[in-house]
């Protein structure tokens, strides 16, 4: 045999020589016991809680959407403080494009024929005065409306007020109409269009489900028990969900969420996509943590007058904001998670034994006649070793 | 030597002792063949499938995006239902900010000079009647237009109808123009400015990238294969890359995703962050399993007369809503993603022994012989176990 | 004794018998020292790397979110251009509803009294002629502002043009106020309302923190140092945190970025949700790689005319887009994320022994010694096995 074979021979042997570890059955029990149960539970973890509870063995990925929105209905309003007057869409939602946010106009103040003049300021204690002196020409006062011209007129036969060049007559806003003037808006009806991507599975859905056909989409209506799937909502229905009256939240307004959860399992064994519905509000109708509770906005609209003045119809709007918020997660099975998964369950499975070993030689009564077999303690001492070794085997 | 002293080298050594499994050296190539094989299947499956393939050593973070779109072009209409008329940017884009999502009026109804009046229903079954019995005052129907008044009048010379009280006239969706009357929209085109930012790496980018300069930003227009990087899109062009005609979406409206994916690898050796743009539609045309197919939407233009009426001008608007979705996620080299896959990896790894000393033991032809040596069964009586373990080793 | 008896037990015994490895104590205090170390390391990792910083034992989920935005604040110009006028809110917050995106006029380009018309072109290379024959009827011209009727007019005294059908008179946007018409916008103030939730953990949030009450949120003002829970926000003070000067980028607009980073740890131990506020603008302001630099988009105003001819009023609207982009992620313990990573590092600790086994015999000077009593090398040839057993055991 040449020199160089035998090289590589041993290196052979090196490589694929298989290296294993000696052990030591006991057949106690006690031990045999703690340690399969323990891998039970191991087991039961990763089969019971990771795989079918958690899903962890599943890639995930989030929702990507797009919603559009329509709102039908109509009202009629006949109030004291306006003409008698007909409400279409066009009328009461602002703006009139239905996005993932609609805004259903409930109530409003109108302050009608503003041009820009002078007027005398609404009477609060840092506008009230007696004469000229108390007016600053050009101060702007945050609290104000306007910019004051520095003369104190007659605001009402009693109260003196600081002159203020602004959009004139001043909005009076403290007195909100209620019950709302809309109040029939509560029967409007919105139909919720929204279609979700899953990107990273090339997955498309829509909530409008393949099985449901358009003639019932034209005379139904959601309601949890009967007609889930349905993408048609009555604003009073959505609201009772969401644990609020219409009625009540209708006078100052606020925000509320329509939230759709597309939790999927694109798995083949469980093709479950569906949306679910909920219904929350997102302002906070407390009023001592709060500012500015319910919620409001200002608009006009602009006119000309045959003179060619602009004169404008301001509108402080009071409604219901609906945010259509959709979120969701889908999870396939994914090779990278269900690997890191059971390998850090292997990894625990492997710690086994170490707990095993410490129970069995710390708190067995055998645990001497154990140690001696399982552990051999080599001496420092290399010329002794040898006789070391015989005596542990043979008296030990 | 003192006791404590003992007592304290007796605790140094148990814990620095270093305790090692004893192991056998089975010359055995097959089962030496098959823990390589193994070994070297999971070390191809961490380098190649988890370090090039998934990337499980990064870091990962969703993109924030913000949007600004800009539509350019002007068309001009002459069609028989109105007036010649020359169209630009604010007057068919609406609402006029372009934020992630923007539309472009196509078509439209134009009903014009409705006042809050008094007119006959359109006529349909739940409409039509005979004499003023068949009104009922108050009644809204939701598919009807309005409040009846309770009378029963002439719609034309042959059909009678309730009337109702609402904006009149009321208008007559039946008849869309057809073709759309912007059909020139498909020529405008529109300019997206994209800037995304991953928080958690403290990066920033835009959709105009660095090597783009002012005068190539004025003339380019995107093509996947020429011009890939600019941001100027013309909108005959998303739809046909969409795989849809603009003259037939035209018509109804419809929704398009311009989706952008910002998939971002910002490891040093991999500096690639440039955005992939792609377009398809996100409204279901299928007629079948649909409700209110297209997009459109209505509103109103108020106008004062010179004696102080309110008209408006109802536009139902059709046309294409544009929803720039902006999603990616950004990665970047992580100590612990990368932990725990080598973590889970290396579990698998110190699986395999298990694996081949069963397959060792049990397949082998030599197993008993490799048994014998790898395992050692102790007796469970105690008195015994010195005479045991000498036979076991000695004749067994 | 039975014989099923006799294999139940045997099986039993099978399952129930202990197999642990049988062990090797090296008395070497540099082994046990490495060994130590390492298992310290990973130690250290887990608890101070894992635990502590990047909190790997937790659940994650993204926030979701609603916003509303309320601005407040008036203003006064008086300019050549145009008449004395009182803004508030109403005029210049277009669109008027506070959604997550709200836009601040700073500077227009008005342009009245436009009519559907004829008109000349504005004078440029493309538009300028000197008869008839250089204007092509029919012919629009991406650069230019209308359909070109054929015609070659006077457009000032020294400049003849092409004749346009458009919206006359035609805007001339190349003289931008400067300063700013708006400047006093600087001063106003915006009400930010935002509302979280995480989905997966139930748990919902305000930026409005418990502990506020009503009067301090009437009269506070953002400020990172004295007042950093206060949601409302002075414009000027928001522009300086993002390092831009409001009256600069007043001129030309922007898009400027408030950031709420919502970075929750909702374990009971640290039970931290508070918002973060940081604000950056969003567009690039560099000119030298960009187009269309700034903020800014075109709307009208439509009105009638007595004769019932439409005009508008065309505002080109410069300003400033705040977008409330609103991010984070909570995090709570978790039995997934927290098995996973620990079994990760276990699985390193697991790989120690490896290491020192190498470290051991390859690098100490009694590693023949070790070696001879750690690992045995059973020989192929099976009749010889016991006197090869007998041998390295007794003389080796």
């Amino acid at each position: 045999m040449s020199r160089s074979a035998g090289c590589c021979q041993k290196t052979l042997h090196y490589v694929f020589d298989y290296e294993t570890t000696k052990t030591l059955v006991i057949p106690n029990i006690g031990v045999g016991c703690i340690f399969r149960f323990t891998q039970l539970l191991v087991l039961l973890y990763v089969v019971g809680y990771v795989c079918v509870v958690q899903k962890a063995y599943q890639d995930t990925d989030s929702v990507i959407s797009s919603v559009t929105t329509k709102v039908k209905g109509f009202a009629y309003t006949n109030t004291s403080d306006m003409d008698p007057r007909f409400w279409d869409g066009a009328d009461y939602i602002i703006p009139p494009q239905g996005d993932h946010s609609f805004f259903v106009l409930t109530n409003m103040v109108v302050t009608p024929k503003q041009t820009q003049s002078r007027c005398p300021e609404l009477p609060n204690p840092s506008t009230t005065c007696v004469d000229d002196c108390d007016c600053i020409e050009g101060r702007t006062d945050t609290r104000g409306n306007g910019i004051q011209t520095g003369l104190c007129v007659n605001y009402s036969q009693t109260v003196q007020t600081c002159e203020v060049l602004a959009w004139c007559p001043l909005e009076i806003d403290t007195q909100i109409p209620e019950p709302a003037m809309l109040a029939a808006a509560e029967n409007f009806t919105v139909l919720i269009k929204n279609s979700v991507t899953f990107p990273k599975f090339n997955v498309h859905r829509r909530n409008i489900l393949p099985h449901i056909n358009s003639s019932y989409l034209k005379r139904c209506e959601f309601n949890r028990k009967t007609d889930p799937d349905c993408p048609i909502f009555r604003l009073k229905h959505i609201l009772s969900e969401a644990g609020e009256d219409f009625q009540d939240m209708a006078v100052k307004g606020g925000v509320l969420g329509i939230i759709i959860d597309w939790s999927c399992d694109l798995d083949w064994w469980a093709r479950k996509c569906v949306p679910k519905y909920s219904f929350r509000r997102l302002d906070n109708k407390h009023p001592v943590n709060n500012v500015a509770p319910g919620y409001n906005f200002r608009f006009a609209k602009y006119y000309k007058t045959p003179d060619g003045e602009e004169t404008r119809t301001l509108i402080k709007a009071y409604g219901i904001r609906f945010d259509v918020i959709v979120f969701g997660t889908a999870g396939k099975f994914g090779i990278v998670p269900t690997i890191v998964n059971l390998g850090a369950a292997l990894a625990f499975l492997s710690l086994l034994p170490a707990v095993s070993d410490w129970f069995m030689l710390t708190c067995l009564s055998k645990k001497h006649y154990y140690s001696q077999h399982k552990v051999t303690y080599l001496s420092e001492d290399t010329e002794a070793e040898s006789i070391s070794m015989a005596t542990s085997y043979g008296t030990r």
